[in-house]
């Protein structure tokens, strides 16, 4: 799977003290993705507009605003976060993601 | 600085467990980019064809045959190996970087 006639921001997103990075994509309509890779560790991230988040590959298990435990999220599966809020997020080995923005 | 109207392999690259993620960019005239990520950490990259490898945030040590010691290259910095060669890295906090395949 790819992304064509894309614009990618050369230098990555770093967040976490380099645990979590990403490269912002963009479409030809303006809007966004982000890919990103999250090594093993324990996260939080804050949304501003609602998100999909998609794992490429490895997993990650999340827990939103909604969610009473966490829920594992594998590869080729995807969840959504509604904006302004945060969901957290426990990598156990690795995580490739893509996010996109609503 | 960003690359324009090209492809983007959704799915990350992924070595040393992890450790090491890249994305590969596919150029209109069939040329290819790699964006990665390195992680603290000890590597050694074989390359096929020869490289030039950019440091785009954080830095790098770095030994090629050639090299009698490691050398340092730092964001903004760049080094080229010879194909069917390698080279040695050490990562003391994490390394953004572009490889380039000549």
């Amino acid at each position: 799977m790819e992304f064509k006639n894309v614009k990618v921001i050369k230098k990555a997103n770093v967040y976490f003290d380099g645990r979590v990075d990403s490269r912002t994509i963009i479409f030809e309509d303006g809007s966004r993705k982000t890919l990103g890779f999250m090594q093993k560790g324990e996260y939080e991230f804050g949304t501003a507009a609602p998100e999909v988040m998609e794992v490429l590959g490895g997993e990650m298990l999340i827990k939103r605003a909604q969610d009473s435990g966490f829920i594992k999220i594998k590869e080729g599966e995807s969840f959504s976060v509604e904006g302004d809020s945060s969901f957290k997020v426990v990598v156990n080995d690795y995580a490739d993601y893509c996010c996109s923005y609503k």
